[in-house]
């Protein structure tokens, strides 16, 4: 079968003929419905050096964003039927420890005995025709498109499970929250937002088309550079913001959400640029927070599911068929993408 | 000035000349701009005989849905501006207890030993010209309109209060939740669930136009008569729903809900229909909760304005002048209401 | 090896020669330290007749309650070292379900079409020199000694999950706490409670040394009989208690506690004597809750362990010899048990 | 009476004769029983000047943390005997927006326009013979001894506050606290700690008697220097603490406590050293939270008196009478008081 192989640092993925993988005991074959091209895959395989802080070997499949049919299942598999459609949790932690029976495998106990290995993070992932996934790794789509919906298994879940810690803050009325960076993650978070709270959704960005879709999504649009926080601040009646949703995480968007917070407030910071900020009590409302988030949990993707098919996330896709998987990857990385792109071994 | 005075036991209230109160320590006069009629107080005048359970003595204005405009304050009181407009929290217990002490008057522990007196309950209410409340109990309203808002005091109060306590419960996708009783109330639990949940909201009554009403404000509803818990079931994917709302605490009513709960859901009987049912290990949905609840607290009251100011509760209203207060109060127990019947006093 | 197998309805359980076990993928075979004998044991075999709700059919061997030291692993299993000692957590769902994913296998949602089994609950047990065990249902023991350890894996972690969803009900000063039913799972309710709250523990039984045993661990106590519901109430101040364990469930002890709640309390029936009661609005105080709860997930078996290491949970344990293994279940039905019966299949 | 009378800045207070106050409407005369000598007194009269952040211009009595007995009741107070003692909630908000009808009168939103007026604090306090106090700002002491029970109002509120907000943190087995800084407030929250959570309660300070009362009050103890975050870490078994709070608040003091985080622990800084930390992503515990807290609610002093009344929380203290009050001051800041100073003004 074909597969996006991450072969050697610092350099473009393959795309190439590879061996069907055969499901283990406790797995399942997906016959790959979709598979997301994530800005992280470029990390992998372009930025990182050998032993660099994040950088994992390559001569693994990419893909953590993928969806399938079921194909065939492992030894002691039970309960699932060949063709139902499947999107596959990505994180797989040693399977034993405390956060991993709670399925929140992003944050295994045991990473450091047992090195972390996730789907087309460390073990083959799903941009390749067949992908194998671990049985509780699989979340049921029913009836809804798969392909649409690869992209959740991150895209989704990282905002819902940012979201998701921050509904109390967000529980009841006169409330408001704030989306900084509106790419994908960020346009999910504002679907979220607006679905699952009352709250007034404030988003800013740079770009004013991502604002554009924003708009259609149900927030009020802020613009960058001078005067956004005062601008924030004003959208609020002067209180500031009950949760703020980082997606740059840079050190200018990480202060802009610190100073638009109300008391009691809650600071997710998702994106990774990297931002170093100052905290002191003075300048901090009284019982705001300011926290980070990693991915989410595999109850946290049933329940994004849940919201995919009820309509509430509408993820933006752009479809590329399994010869263009390396053009999608070049887009991705020009920046040239309208939504996710998302490949599609198997032509309808 | 005239006011709606309950003056004995099992008759009609009169519309009578009274003397305009004079605001006491810690008191604001408010002109009044709004009033609704409850079914409450028909309970009180027409229903209710010396010393029954629930009565209160008669000598008291009635309204404890009552707006205003600031007249005048009493000794001791800072920070208002006469023509101020502002909602009137009606519940007033001891003011020092622990209840009192985060503004939940309505479970007040002295109310054994100092007898619990609510505007319009004990102590005159809002139905009149004019209206003395403490400073404490004041919500401001900014430029919303004060007459639509008077019912909220209530009719807006009581069921955000039910549905802050579930939103746990309902907080994430793919939840549900369910409605019975969709008179005043239930229309605006409707509107404050669909405004602060993601959750699919079932509403269901016997009335007709009551369920076409409660479609238009974003539910899906359900037929009363047999099959009625199978619906509901139906609609949630055989689950149950994670909050019921019963507006009416009848006996069929309760069983209803109970019947349609899922795992960990929470069911609140809200109505006072004094019905009664049965509770067992085994046919309780594992970690189901089934609760009641009473009005609520004055913070509530502002996240109530807030969302009233925000379009999110839109309560339905027909306006009578004071010349026809009576009549209003005759409509109501005739059920020829079409919404919330709202005094207004002052001609505009 | 040596095993207790429930091999037919209605009578007892047979002390018997069977084929030591192999761990198929994702599983773990342990060496048995300890196995716990419990009520519910007698009822499966003693008490139900074929297709009776709540019975299992016969065929295996019995021991929810085990831990042991790991022997040997199965195909896929990775992180465990040979000799370590591990306690089981019991439920064993479908594995790949909302429920199961976050190691909550007791309210597995495919339960209707993929009959649960757990450990000796439908399949092999660790009634028996050894037991094969998912290698995600086992929870470090590190150097606690794993024979008292055992009965926790029921006895420990029911309490447990019911008290910790009661924490926020208890969480701050004044609170209190009323536990009834002091047997082995009522005893460890009553340390729990007592180390993971400030709240007044008040503990009823009819048994005069099970009281003193209580009391030992914490509890004030409170004698059953006339006056009970007063005596509680008026070590409360008058306000009634904020948590409620009834580890009976029998309709008595169900309304011993329903007229023992504050305001806001939260009663958890734990035992399944099946008995009926009656729920009212205007005889619940106001936002009181009453629910029921089903042993626990594999977290908080993770949390009882902690507790347990901490000395904060002290299981009473008889120990018995396997041959003796028929003996420990005729004093558990005799009820001449003190403490938790334990058997130890292979001697110091 | 005498009072003693902050009179100008940067200088020691008076004590002088002045007039006895007498009780508005809604005000309470309480006869004082006790009143607390603070840091923060200090801070008021010696080390601002005029205009400073944090100054309040002089002219009132000092004393936020003061009990007495009922004198006299003012206009339209209900539910008072004389004779009856009560301690006193210092803040003072505008008492009807939304964080006063909580009693979080510290977060007042009208402070901007209505400028805060504590008890000591602007307004006249409790280190006099009388004291005028808002009858919602009390709260019973029934028959414990109400001299001991001063300083609770700031000593013993700040830190149950802190804590409550952290108790979700530490609900369940296995959990770390962390308290830096043992003088009164951090002596305190050890207390506090040990009585509502089973967490093991880790304690560090520079001074070595400071670490000997924490390890009587329950407590295992840390000494500051080199290796004090890996002697932390080595009591939490390598994972951190999931609730830390920082007494002292100065920039080192905040790094060991963000160095000691476990993921998801919440770091509460309360003391106001002004403290300046660096904050970013990858040096973060994944949903590890900073925050700071101010003072408490009412409801909070509620229950600090119920766990003062259950022995949970015992103030040390060293009484003076009211001619040594300035006594008391000097031995303050000269830093050579063991507990909190309480002016006794009525000899017994």
């Amino acid at each position: 079968m074909r597969a996006v192989v991450f072969t050697q640092y610092e350099t473009s993925p393959e795309l190439k003929e590879v061996e069907r993988p055969v499901p283990g005991p406790g797995e399942v074959l997906l016959k790959v419905a979709g598979s997301g091209a994530c800005h992280s895959d470029v990390a992998l395989y372009k930025e990182f050096t050998e032993g660099a802080p994040g950088s994992i070997p390559p001569g693994f499949t990419l893909g953590h964003e993928a969806s399938g049919w079921v194909e065939e299942v492992g030894p002691g598999v039970q309960g699932f039927t060949k063709g139902d459609a499947y999107l596959a949790y990505g994180p797989i932690g040693c399977g034993h420890c405390k956060a991993c029976s709670r399925g929140q495998d992003t944050y295994c106990e045991n990473a450091a005995t047992m090195p972390y290995l996730g789907l087309g993070l460390g073990r083959d992932g799903g941009m390749a025709e067949y992908e194998v996934v671990p049985a509780r790794n699989l979340v049921p789509l029913g009836d809804a498109d798969p392909v649409d919906a690869a992209p959740l298994a991150d895209a989704g879940l990282t905002p819902y499970h940012a979201v998701k810690h921050s509904l109390p803050n967000l529980a009841g009325g006169g409330r408001y929250a704030l989306v900084i960076g509106l790419g994908g993650l960020g346009q999910i978070a504002v679907q979220i937002l607006t679905a699952l709270t009352g709250a007034t959704v404030i988003a800013t960005d740079m770009k004013e088309d991502a604002m554009r879709r924003a708009e259609a999504n149900g927030a009020v649009t802020v613009p960058g550079g001078e005067g956004q926080v005062a601008a924030i601040r004003e959208l609020t009646g002067g209180r500031g913001v009950d949760a703020a949703f980082d997606f740059v995480g840079a050190t200018p968007t990480i202060k802009t959400a610190q100073a638009s917070m109300a008391q009691g407030g809650r600071l997710t910071v998702v994106g990774i640029a990297n931002g170093v900020t100052e905290w002191s009590f003075f300048t901090t409302p009284y019982e705001s927070t300011i926290t980070n988030t990693y991915w989410g949990t595999i109850e946290d993707l049933h329940e994004v599911v849940a919201m995919y098919r009820a309509g509430q996330i509408r993820p933006e896709v752009e479809r590329f068929a399994m010869d263009d998987a390396l053009e999608a990857y070049r887009k991705l990385e020009a920046g040239e993408l309208c939504g996710r792109a998302v490949v599609v071994p198997h032509a309808g």
